[in-house]
């Protein structure tokens, strides 16, 4: 059995070794991934991001106890950047979620690519691929909203939760920029903190300034105590209403159509640089030109232009 | 005179019209960043970063203050990703820098690019090209670092100041990762606030448990309360220290040689992408393709080898 059938069975394994191989840039990848491509395009994405610090670990945890307990079965990534301030993160809430990960109808992922040049919109979304060609009905992708590679993935899921939290310094101001069109659901999680309530007036406050939705929805704003498990129930059913209201709408074919798009760009991207980067590694060629650039014998834009000229056909 | 003679010259409006034609990617900003290019590498850079709300501006309005007076000139380069938590930051903080806006010895430049494929490391490099052969002495990079991008912009840069805050939720553990390679200096600024002295002795602990840095620097810890003015003379006085005892060692070398792969890389990515994409765009081709691709009549990875394939001389 090849490697994309033992997937469509949903064998944890295979897609294990799919997702190292992704990872690692085997060409055998996108081989694999041209053949479960058309059993994808069934599960449904639930994006969420947040602040480091606003509990979204917890908030998944938690809601995935609650759809296993409606026998969904899901599949996890999580996003870590690299990053000085978010990179820990792993430690102690990834743990807490590896309760999950000894039940045979989650799969966890974590993602942390050095991401050069939207490498790590490419690795998400394959490894969504994947657990969508493994009959996830759920796929959660979690991440730290700051990056725009991040930014993007959470804005072309499906539903599009931001978690917020009270006392991180983000008053409205400072998160309104963004904001407004990511959300589709919003979670003030800590609620017991000080401040929860004037935090919800002022992004209620905010999102009935904004302009109205094409699609008509009200983005609903949920306060959770997530570690306690108080309020995930309204919150997980907050994301059926906005999925019942959504499916097959023309809000949901624009996110489909730019979720597809940026797939498209992404893998785009990455392969172009690396066929590229292949040929100019060839002879140590790489390490000449960033020595000629660095004793200025030569300057980068006019390399550029040479490789562009070599390496494509038509380059104006 | 050209563009590029005005700028030599430290013309205001020449260097802005440059970078506008950098921002929209206009084609002669290419020509003029090549012939800026050999006037570049004069100016010392220094890269700050921290999470949102640590200060981090008013630590380098500060810090601009008394540089200005020992008659340096400066360029500051104020990156924000755009993203729904860091968005607004440009509201307040970068109102007060705006003081410094009305001296001709300081040059303020933001970005917000929506960077696409690197576009980010791109934006950010021309301009302290620019800024650069403008002949300011010293320029500042001030980001949010969390993003791949801003992290390697950072990291590159002379002198790599990383600004914690206590009571942000950042303990050390949760930033302990990727932070002992970035900082050449860390300022813990907000140093009012309870937990300052437990933060900076979590901090020192585990600067000292890991690994020794090759070029024997120890970076040191500096305690500000920027809004007061506190600490700044200190730090200022320990970045320059860090200048000294840098400045032509290996270190210096090795972070000059990075700097320049970088710049390489993204200005290689970018301009890559941005001949393909233009060929894709016409008879929209790229819109035809999308469309196909959401129904499911072709899949991303076939499209994108028979792109490479058109496109490349040499593909494999």
């Amino acid at each position: 059995m090849s490697l994309a059938e033992k997937i469509f069975q949903g064998d944890i394994r295979a897609a294990s070794r799919l997702m190292r191989d992704i990872d690692d840039r085997m060409p055998n990848a996108m081989e694999e991934l041209k053949k479960i491509y058309p059993k994808t395009g069934n599960a449904y994405i639930i994006g969420i991001t947040g602040p480091p610090g606003s509990g979204k670990s917890t908030l998944v945890d938690k809601t995935v106890e609650i759809l296993r307990k409606e026998g969904k079965t899901l599949g996890i990534v999580a996003v870590d950047p690299t990053s000085p301030f978010t990179g820990g993160a792993i430690l102690g809430d990834r743990i807490r979620m590896q309760r999950h990960s000894i039940d045979d109808g989650v799969f966890i992922r974590s993602l942390a690519t050095r991401g050069s040049l939207g490498g790590l919109s490419r690795s998400t979304n394959d490894i969504i691929k994947v657990m969508d060609a493994m009959g996830k009905d759920i796929i959660i992708v979690e991440t730290v909203g700051v990056g725009q590679d991040e930014v993007d993935i959470v804005n072309t899921a499906h539903s599009s939760v931001v978690v917020l939290v009270p006392g991180l310094g983000d008053d409205i101001q400072a998160i309104k920029a963004g904001i407004l069109e990511i959300g589709d659901i919003f979670v003030i999680n800590k609620c017991e903190r000080e401040g929860a309530d004037r935090l919800e007036r002022e992004l209620r406050a905010t999102l009935e300034m904004g302009p109205k939705r094409e699609d008509g929805w009200v983005p609903p704003i949920f306060k959770t105590e997530a570690i306690l498990g108080k309020g995930i129930f309204e919150f997980v059913y907050g994301v059926y209403r906005h999925k019942e209201k959504s499916m097959g709408s023309e809000h949901f074919e624009k996110k489909n159509a730019e979720r597809t798009k940026l797939e498209f760009l992404s893998v785009l991207g990455s392969e172009l640089m690396d066929s590229v980067m292949e040929r100019l590694k060839k002879n140590k060629r790489l390490d000449k030109i960033i020595d000629d650039l660095i004793k200025k014998k030569r300057n980068p834009y006019s390399v550029v232009k040479k490789i562009l000229d070599e390496e494509l056909k038509r380059s104006s």
